[in-house]
């Protein structure tokens, strides 16, 4: 059996993407959707009902992953999980993580529409909160999927003084059954996922899709440049030990190193960074800045950031002053199977132009990689932007997106466990 | 009749210092004695018996300044003012506008001791509000003098809303007589400052004495450089528009303009500088930050913010960015008279090692040089830190720069309107 030639329904999906978008909160920017919020729980209402329309057994998990199931053809085979989330963040847009879980309740339908039953039991999983949230941490849902959700995590309190825990059973789920639900190593045959770009690779290459190779290892450091808060009118320029010139110096420094050439692909960030006095008629004291290194390969990660802080050792001593490094936080890269790779790309290029690159943001496939192999695909994004009311992916691109989730489903379907058919 | 040979009692200023440190506020760090606070209003009452105990007839003027005057030996001739200012910065220390009126009251001392009438009046002012106020504007009591604060600056407000005129009249002013009491060009023979360096020259050249020769104009800038907040993850190194890699190189940019040779000395500084958003997952999408260039040549200054511009357009032009311009403020510089600062360099060698160097920081002197010649003496502050607890001059170079101060008078009260006497 090859890959079958169903197709998403264009505007359908863009109906449920319009219904969503409904569910936002009005006093804050763009579409906004927080977890844990009235909002974030009728829109999960709504995405319930969706899913009984259309033949799926709805329930909540232990993490309160919002869950629709539908059963397959072939006893004994473990589930096909597709999913990504519905939450946003503040002042974010209508198509991160929302397209991946209505691609999921569209593939039910065209499958019941399709007459076709899958081998594999199959889950539409909208898990919970995977933006970085007021609790400090993200994926919590998929964390949760997996026992990854330890019991500090689970007492975090947000800004409000509400606990995690207690947010989790609001919202419906039983966090002390999290680890005894918890899914484990080879429970799960397969996750996939359709999600944005959040960059702008797909819309400069004049692709449709991207077939995801792997999501890049994060390594982020906190870097404190120490110099003298000295008076900038009375301290001529040759006596000064000034912060803030050596922190250019070491900004600057990143970027050169993170665009040389290297075996994969590689982005190096200064995001955040603050000023001690921060007073224009001070020559700056201390500056403190976070960095972050981005690859798919743990060496290259390794390597740079040692380069780095090497060069920028050199630098402070040539400036008379001090530098610090502590690590912030290392999450280690995913990579996507190549089986896996190569039958999505076989998916996808049945759908539309399509190439592979790396997934440089995080997503619950994060999490769901520690217990079963993932893939995921990629939609254009305009001007490469997310998390921003401007989000935005054409219509055409989402459905597009879709039908290639729905023929990758219908293609490891077949495929996996083949020797069980 | 040649400099006379008086000389300061060390002991006694040292004391006066001291006793003016206890009046700060405990709850702030340092030796915080903000304008209007009850602190500052018993650091005044206590300078004032200690004036009216030298036998200086004391009142407040318009702009509630504390003024103690001593009657001269010839009739008609412009009084000889000596001042500085009893306020501080938050977090401030014990010598900056202290030793200065401390040296005042000294010098008024020393004459009785030594049964000296001058031929000029002479009044020692303790300034109203020298420092960077609640009310956003600095030097408030020497505006007042000199006629240069506004009905609108009048009317500022606190962020406790208090209003800057209810705020002189309660100190003791009486703002609506502010410019009725002004003096007018030529209504003060000559003003005199001891002054802490707030920097490290003096130190570094092994030095006691300075004897300015000037006051630097300042010109501030708010630049804003603009780019794309895009992904930090998703966004390759060469699809970037990163608006703080762009504000690093336009810092360092200014360094090492002001870092160049010129006919006077110049420095630049980017003090002030805020990234937005300023999330270590975001590239910076903009970048505002407050540049200043100070020198004793106006010339100078025009050129080297010229040049600066022009290379910061180029900088953002082949970085994708935008770079705007905002004129934040220009204050002008204010010179010695060459004959003052002859007279006081005769009155310092004298007195020990001095030499002669701009002052980098804005004083009363700049107010008061609208209507009389000035003149100024730094003494030295070890490691050149002001503004800061830790702000320190010797005992004996603080009574150094007080004897200077005396002799200095002395001098100018003997040739200053020489053929009248």
């Amino acid at each position: 059996m090859s890959v079958r030639i169903v197709t998403a329904n264009q505007e359908r999906i863009t109906g449920d993407v319009q219904q969503l978008a409904g569910y936002t909160n009005p006093d804050k920017p763009g579409w906004t959707r927080r977890p844990f919020t009235s909002w974030y729980a009728e829109g999960r209402a709504w995405l319930a009902r969706q899913m009984e329309e259309a033949g799926m057994t709805v329930r909540l998990d232990a993490a309160s992953n919002l869950i629709g199931t539908v059963a397959g053809s072939e006893p004994g085979l473990k589930p096909i999980l597709v999913g990504s989330h519905t939450d946003t963040v503040t002042g974010g847009g209508r198509f991160d993580g929302i397209i991946g879980v209505i691609a999921g309740l569209e593939l039910v339908r065209v499958l019941r529409e399709s007459g076709i039953q899958l081998r594999h039991p199959l889950e539409i999983v909208d898990f919970t909160a995977e933006e970085p949230s007021e609790f400090g941490i993200s994926t919590i849902g998929s964390r949760g999927m997996v026992n990854n959700l330890s019991e500090s995590s689970l007492e975090r309190q947000d800004p409000n003084g509400l606990v995690l825990r207690d947010a989790l059973r609001q919202a419906g789920g039983q966090p002390e059954r999290i680890a005894e639900e918890a899914r484990q190593e080879r429970d799960v045959a397969l996750y996939l996922e359709l999600h944005i770009e959040q960059g702008p690779l797909l819309e400069q290459t004049g692709n449709k899709l991207g077939v995801v190779t792997g999501i890049v290892g994060i390594h982020r450091y906190r870097v404190v440049v120490e110099g003298h808060p000295n008076h900038a009118g009375t301290t001529p320029m040759h006596l000064r030990a000034d912060a803030l010139t050596g922190a250019a110096q070491l900004v600057l420094e990143l970027e050169a190193l993170a665009g040389q050439a290297y075996a994969e692909p590689v982005v190096g960030t200064v995001g955040r960074l603050h000023v001690e006095p921060n007073a224009s008629n001070v020559i700056p004291g201390r500056v403190v800045f976070d960095l972050e290194i981005r690859s798919l390969s743990v060496e290259i990660l390794e390597e740079l950031f040692v380069h780095y802080r090497d060069r920028a050792l050199q630098i402070a001593a040539e400036r008379g002053l001090t530098v610090s490094f502590d690590s912030l936080s290392k999450s280690e890269p995913v990579r996507v199977p190549d089986e896996v790779a190569a039958g999505i790309l076989e998916a996808c290029s049945q759908t539309a132009s399509a190439i592979e690159m790396p997934s440089g943001a995080g997503h619950d496939g994060n999490q769901l990689s520690r217990i079963a192999p993932i893939g995921m695909i990629f939609v254009p994004s305009r001007d490469g932007r997310s998390h921003c009311p401007e989000e935005w992916t054409d219509e055409e691109d989402v459905a597009l997106g879709a039908t290639a989730l729905i023929r990758s489903v219908l293609y490891f379907d077949e495929h996996l466990d083949a020797e069980k058919g």
